[in-house]
């Protein structure tokens, strides 16, 4: 980093400075790969293990000479306007995954493409709040109200009861972002699978998991997913063909609803995701090192799991917040696995992961807990 | 790295910047745990992953100056004087190994303190070439002649058919470094037991395995080691009963003989070690986590091994040497991990290693020399 005497063997460049282009920069090193980062101005988490430039990641021009010095582009996030991903792709870089895959983690644009193909929700895309009270007094209140993009972590997902919420959320909305409707599904359990897929189409799935959301919020990942096994390869079997559908290249999570027994198809995330960070400890190959394999075009890393039973717990600190960084060894003890990312401890803001891995998933589930209650985390808050 | 807005959980000054440090660096993350180096002009392997210093590191005030910015100081290799090490310690700052075990890397000390206590191979300590001779003339020709420190690889280690050989192998010795002199083994097995300890006293130790060597030099690192359970037993005490003889703290490696079914003391090093390069993709806990956790005083991780079968081979270029940085894919594509170390490639000088895991000892070996293989090292070469 200080120094670079030597060439690499690939230059990898991640557009954003979170955790994942922190997780992408741990797997890097071992490869050979030469892993750079353009982040915003307060991005955290990748600085501290990574050459982070900083920059405005909404400018082609920027992003642009950023490519040009790295062998693929890459992403932390979603935030980058699809038609800037669009210029430097016309001007000849690698950029992957592509503004194809990538503009469908709009989750509107999502619906459009894939209706009919797949198994969706009921649903609507309301530009206006008027066909989102159409959509509830047809299908019944409350209704879900979701940004179609732009939120995060459960922001921009609210519950609407009336007209009047609806009217409220609608108005809360970004400038010409539509929010897609949904009725309050009976959820039997939400399952995630993450894929692997190179551009010319070897593709590799990971176990399936089962997520658990608080307010939205990703705070567990259970594998396995203790739902039946029609159900698992019904998700794999989607996720894979949603894959190839959309073209994915890289790391691409697949989030769906258990409802009646059937598989739906909730969002995508074409890149790393929370859902895969128990694969750093618990799989043979990591997503993170997968999605650096794939975007390179190089050959795939087993998914198959390391142990029969993982946890995954999100650090998320209370009010007042807790640093996890402070109770390290205390975390240590519970014989868990430890992964902070050097972010400015805030309520509620994900700051890193402990994973457990053992035989019982009882036991293990224990294990993460135990871990995640030592270092002050919301999430250790016992039964879902 | 470039900035680093917030302080981490602590931080670990590592002596010397090779792929040991290069290894610690890549552990330190996940723990928020800021390590720095101090390494010599030509230290390669850290630097593409860490913040390097380069100094000379036999001064004693460069080394305080160092320590001074770090919670705990350690080493990458033994190249630190001791009266150095000394000197940082008696300032008051932490050094994990201290003077005491880091010493005992040198073969003739550690014969001196151990005789009597621990079995060990026959052997004298010569200051003169006359008691090298003396020692073949009471315990037979050929004659082991090592050079009590500063070898590695098989370097300092020379067989002496006759007073003449001796003669010009003593002479090459620097000044005031003695020689080991040992008869000729008979070895059934060369075993290897990585072993770590916090400065209170607690101890986990990784599985034994069996390390080959070729003209001195470590090709291949396997775990099951392959031998009786009964020497894995001995191996096992004895590498327990070293580290709490000398106090180590932090990883010491305890390599062993095995002759006559009898498991035999040959040397230690007091730190991470290529016969526990395998614990990153093979254990629960790698020897570089454990190794910075146990220097920082904190609960330590399970040293189970995660498969039935581990592989590990050192990527050694042969003559004219070939990089494996441009061979990463074709290594992938066995299905082996890959780690290289950024070092210029150079004939006899380990560059990266392979590890491949699974349940079948001989696929698992194919599998890694498969590896080693498309990557131009000479480890391939096949059966021992």
């Amino acid at each position: 980093m200080v120094d670079h005497p030597l060439r690499p063997s690939a230059v990898v460049g991640v557009v954003g400075g979170g955790q994942l282009a922190r997780m992408m920069a741990q797997a890097a090193g071992p490869l050979g790969i030469d892993l750079r980062v353009l982040g915003g101005p307060s991005d955290e988490g990748a600085a501290t293990v990574a050459p982070i430039e900083r920059g405005d990641i909404t400018d082609p021009g920027t992003l642009e000479r950023f490519a040009a010095a790295c062998d693929v582009l890459t992403f932390d996030h979603e935030l980058v306007p699809i038609e800037t991903v669009r210029h430097v792709e016309e001007a000849g870089h690698a950029v992957r995954p592509g503004s194809a895959s990538l503009r469908l983690s709009d989750k509107a644009l999502l619906r459009e493409a894939l209706a009919g193909r797949f198994p969706l929700p009921p649903h609507t895309v309301a530009h206006a709040a008027s066909e989102a009270v159409a959509f509830g007094d047809e299908h019944g209140w409350p209704v879900v109200v979701k940004a179609a993009r732009g939120g995060y972590d459960g922001r921009g997902v609210n519950v609407a009861e009336n007209a009047q919420d609806v009217a409220l959320f609608m108005h809360a909305l970004d400038e010409g972002v539509p929010a897609v409707v949904e009725p309050v599904l009976d959820l039997e359990a939400e399952l995630a699978v993450v894929v692997v897929r190179r551009p010319g189409g070897e593709m590799r799935t990971y176990p399936v998991v089962r997520t658990i959301q608080v307010d939205g919020q990703c705070h567990e990942v259970a594998y396995p997913a203790g739902v039946e096994r029609s159900v698992e390869e019904a998700a794999t079997r989607l996720a894979g063909e949603v894959a190839e559908t959309i073209g994915a290249v890289g790391i691409l999570a697949v989030e769906c609803f258990v409802v009646d027994g059937e598989v739906l198809l909730n969002e995508i995330a074409p890149r790393p995701h929370n859902s895969g960070h128990w694969t750093i400890d618990g799989a043979v190959t990591s997503q993170f090192e997968n999605h650096l394999r794939a975007v390179l075009d190089r050959p795939l890393g087993s998914t198959e799991p390391s142990w029969p039973a993982v946890t995954m717990l999100n650090l998320i600190p209370g009010d007042p917040p807790a640093d996890p960084r402070d109770h390290v060894a205390a975390a240590l003890a519970t014989g868990a696995h430890v992964h902070v990312y050097d972010k400015t401890p805030r309520p509620g803001r994900k700051v890193g992961h402990v994973t457990a891995t053992g035989s019982d998933p009882g036991a293990v589930r224990a294990q993460a807990i135990a871990a995640a209650a030592s270092m002050g985390s919301i999430t250790a808050g016992g039964s879902p």
